[in-house]
């Protein structure tokens, strides 16, 4: 059996930098992190990014991780370029190929810490269902968006993004940095367990499921005519009902949410996603049954059977 | 005697967003803020930055204000070459002459509302203590820092930086711009209140006077290897005695408040002053008299006398 190692990517987007910083002090101080014997890479994503203080240089990278057939090492586009160039590097067959990969956000978004899974991939939410039994954490699952695809972690067998927020672009805190060592820990101590045969599932896993997102309010013009209502500004994970409050107009108008059905609003007014002309994402929140194979999928992942 | 024209700018920094939104939003709808009749002329200070995205092209526009011989509309500085024209537009000599510069700034530390004071102008002084008597704000006189200078509204015979946080840089905020609108309309009645003679000035002005400002810790390179520590994050305002908490590295060792003299700290970790070198600047509070030089220059400023 070939040895598992696990690629952990902070910097990703080069503006969330408590992870870079956590990696930095760790190789600093190999003590820092206790991966439980668990043989791990560090890489920054996009540390281009990270010099110029900015998202991405070109294009968002964490949207960048596209067919194979379509990466290019040659591309003029940086982030196209370091997409294809982690693939190579640590790609399951790539130079020091990784089973898993971790990949460490943050977010302007009042969204605590959190996992985010891509599809419904069973050796992710296999590795998911252990976080979560052991620190509650929301799963939130991202699936059924033409308009956002890419994903560095749906370019490895098993892949996480972990959130944590809320916390400004560049800027350090050190909340947000405990939290993302425990978390690094706690995936470590789980990896390890299923190393050994020693784990735990749940029976049951709380899933947010992805809807759809929403744009703020524009005019003829796009221009934005209308910001996050302060009753919903930092109101992630909780219910929003039917005529309840989603963007203030300066004129004071107020928009309110329409359906009949009600929904979980995520990464409400994150900074980095008005670009993308979203001004929160609304889910489901549901209690599927653990199913063994999940689990059977993320044993043969780390056994490499 | 000409009339009084006041200028506001919002985007000094091209990514302190929410006052070029309430200020396009004005545009749009004249009515949107109550001027009390006050001539105002309003612009972004840093349009290229904001287009950007970022706190500035080349260098902070907000230190770039020099002596006038210094300045120069052929300079390769972006920022150089706005500030010069800036006071060519709008400065006490320039084509549309404005006696007071209101700026409006948004800070990722946890300070409130508050003014920013730079050095003892007496207009400056007595329109900070009309503000603090209506609204209860602390003000934040800078000076005494050979470090920082170059400041905007020095270029004005009166003038005051608006201060608002904590919010994420290139984020709107419902409640950021609330604060700035609230702000900005008691700026304007006390103004109007000057300009009829109409006016309540206070009998004591509360002061944060700056003392020092102070880095992270670092490394022999010059790396960064602690941050704000928990017990002093988001404590703006809040008195700091010895044996606080300031710093923690990620070893885990602690780096306290070693002084007998205890200090308030204002902007603890603001991101944009990582480059700068300061993690959190201290202030004495100080309870001064009013003073009536004070009230008589800013009547005469606003009087053209």
């Amino acid at each position: 059996m070939k040895q598992l190692q696990v690629l952990l990517v902070a910097g990703t987007h080069g503006n969330e930098i408590n992870g870079i910083w956590l990696f930095d002090e760790w190789k600093k101080s190999p003590d820092l992190i206790n991966t439980h014997g668990i043989q791990t890479l560090k890489v920054i994503g996009n540390p281009d990014a990270k010099k110029a203080g900015k998202r991405y240089i070109h294009h968002d990278l964490n949207r960048s991780f596209k067919e194979k057939s379509f990466l290019s090492i040659n591309s003029l586009n940086y982030e196209e370029r370091r997409a294809s160039e982690l693939v190579d590097l640590y790609g399951q067959a790539g130079e020091n190929p990784c089973q898993i990969a971790l990949d460490f956000h943050t977010t302007t978004a009042s969204m605590g810490s959190c996992l985010v899974v891509y599809g419904r991939r069973y050796a992710d939410l296999a590795l998911a269902s252990l976080i979560q039994n052991q620190l509650g954490l929301p799963i939130y699952l991202h699936e059924s968006d033409q308009e956002q695809n890419g994903f560095l972690v749906e370019s490895w067998p098993c892949g996480l993004v972990i959130e944590i927020g809320p916390v400004g672009q560049s800027l350090l805190n050190s909340g947000i940095i405990s939290k993302t060592k425990l978390i690094l820990e706690t995936l470590m101590e789980q990896i390890h367990n299923v190393v050994n045969f020693n784990f735990l599932f749940p029976d049951k896993l709380v899933v947010h499921r992805h809807i759809k997102s929403i744009d703020f309010p524009r005019d003829e013009d796009g221009n934005v005519v209308g910001y996050v209502h302060s009753e919903r500004q930092s109101k992630d994970w909780q219910k929003l009902k039917k005529d309840d409050e989603l963007f203030l107009k300066l004129s004071g108008e107020t928009i309110r949410f329409e359906e009949d059905e009600p929904y979980i609003p995520v990464f409400v007014n994150e900074a980095a996603y008005l670009e993308k002309n979203i001004a929160m994402s609304f889910t489901k929140r549901e209690l599927w049954s653990f199913q063994q194979s999940w689990k059977q999928s993320l044993i043969d992942l780390i056994h490499q059977k």
